[in-house]
């Protein structure tokens, strides 16, 4: 296989790159085109130095030198079985699919060795592009794939340890938010039922719920702080105990909207329910009268397409990171006082 | 390219397709092995006669010479957004995932020119097996991949003009449980809003409706029949249409979750609102005291799984179908009375 050919002029070549590395032209070649017999360390060597200098292979020539290419489009989530993220894909794929691209999901179970094996297997079968909803804690295996041009975007949870486009919700403000509004209607009590600890979302909207606290001299939220409530039924018992608790919260913020199902279903023949806020809105909230962190999904999906579509197109600006605004819809449940004092 | 290797004693061989169809046996393999440069007209002799003899090549001896087999397995669903076909997905997953397999999903919106697309590219990337929860009328299109012997299974809609392994639900008899339910609460005027006229399921759930109705002597039903509610936003404006009509049913049955979330969202202003029971259960349908419909939808997956893993285990048996039971699930909106008349 020939190497790739750098028409940019004054760009970076992939000869000064295996300089760089100590290594031979066709090894680091080998590196960059992802071929096997490549060692680990070798393989290092060479996008270290690749990322030094900057190196990007030309796509286009690629492209024109492996034949067409492929129409479709990447995505890993972590729960597909979550409406938040089937709503977010089925955004970008309307999107890109205006453009002649098809979307292929796959979900993880939140199990970052799945998402690698999962991530090779679409690069291995000439994915156009990669869109991730991550559960991995780095994303340095991407190196590669990202050299070589495959365009990756990240959704609802940032990429650690490599530049990526990214589009965001503003976690920690629509928390604080929540958790304002709670005090604001005289709780002093709250409790936080979140997702998985690991998860960047959920550690976002923590530290947006103990900002709200903190900024109010309130203490001795570490007694109503719950994590890994990662489906419906946990979030129900979870919730459920927080009630029975010596001294119960008078309000709680549920961080997502399955947690806020589960927690609808655990105070659902309470004589007397707490307050309560759920992050994300969800189908039924107007007929619950919920109170909610709202956003826009659907926005999500079409930023994401727009970020998948510009890279695909060419150009080499910087990556871009997109923050979706969050707002509280107040309904009623939001707004009880506090009964449990 | 070397013909199939058929090493059951007394199956059929590919000399005699050829032979059958009158062409050579090199075109004849080109044909089974999905091949270009063979005529639709070619192809569709080769795989006439191919079925005419139960002609199959050996699959075993095929991946042998092919390499290792895909760890993948494709799902093409009509809506990925339902969180229905969301669940079944998980299940599936759950199963295959415990053999090493990984699922991978795309969604057609309901196009069946995108299914065939999409089918397409996932033949092409070698998937192990495909499950399709098909929008097409007619499955014709996947003959050559069945003969090349990639598993297809269907979940939840049936194939048409193709024989494969199929789970459903048993959809006429749980919408005749739903209708005589409500006629034994007293309503002779019942609502039925559905989905898509064109899906399978809808029909046969329209069938059990009318079942019900006319084994109990009422008729009329047709100005209560309202199709193509696909999505939540369209349920609720028909079914406050429905409820603003001259002579409104006392009772409507709603044909899914996603339309009895919209009819629940119509109904939510209302002083009196008619007896409801939706064919699907859904996450707050206890809170809501919304009676159901309900089958096993996680069971949809693991029997999908299980079908698809027989036939990647080889064997020559028969095809297989599925049929999953509904219940009633009785939580008050179904059992009021005649309010209207």
């Amino acid at each position: 296989m020939s190497p790739p050919i750098d028409d940019e002029p004054g760009a970076p070549t992939l000869a000064e790159v295996a300089k760089l590395a100590g290594v031979s032209l066709k090894t680091a070649s080998r590196a960059v085109n992802g071929e096997r017999y490549v060692s680990s360390a070798t393989m290092d060597k060479v996008l270290h130095a690749a990322a030094m200098l900057g190196f990007r292979p030309n796509r286009l020539a690629r492209e024109l030198r492996q034949g067409s290419r492929s129409s479709l489009i990447g995505m890993v989530v972590g729960d597909l079985s979550n409406p938040f993220y089937a709503r977010v894909a089925g955004a970008l794929e309307k999107e890109v699919g205006s453009r002649g691209f098809h979307l292929i999901t796959a979900s993880t179970g939140e199990d970052p060795e799945a998402e690698q094996r999962l991530v090779e297997e679409l690069l291995e079968r000439r994915v156009a592009a990669l869109v991730l909803v991550s559960t991995s804690r780095s994303h340095r295996y991407l190196a590669a794939a990202d050299l070589r041009g495959t365009p990756i975007v990240f959704l609802d949870r940032p990429p650690v340890g490599l530049l990526a486009d990214t589009v965001l919700l503003d976690n920690r403000a629509g928390a604080r938010m929540a958790v304002e509004h709670l005090i604001s209607h005289g709780h002093r009590q709250i409790g936080l039922i979140g997702d998985l600890a690991h998860i960047s979302t959920h550690q976002e909207r923590l530290r947006g719920y103990v900002d709200a606290l903190t900024a109010s001299g309130i203490d001795g939220w570490e007694a109503y702080v719950r994590e890994d409530a990662h489906d419906i039924r946990t979030a129900k018992n979870i919730t459920a105990a927080m009630l029975a608790q010596g001294r119960p919260p008078t309000a709680i913020f549920t961080a997502n909207s399955r947690i806020t199902i589960g927690a609808l279903n655990a105070m659902n023949r309470l004589h007397r329910a707490p307050a309560l806020i759920g992050f994300d809105d969800f189908e039924l909230s107007e007929v619950l009268e919920v109170s909610v962190v709202a956003h826009d999904m659907e926005r999500m999906g079409a930023e994401g397409a727009a970020l998948v579509l510009a890279r695909l197109a060419g150009g080499a600006e910087e990556t871009r990171r997109v923050t979706i605004p969050c707002r509280i819809v107040a309904r009623g449940s939001g707004e009880r006082e506090p009964r449990w004092r």
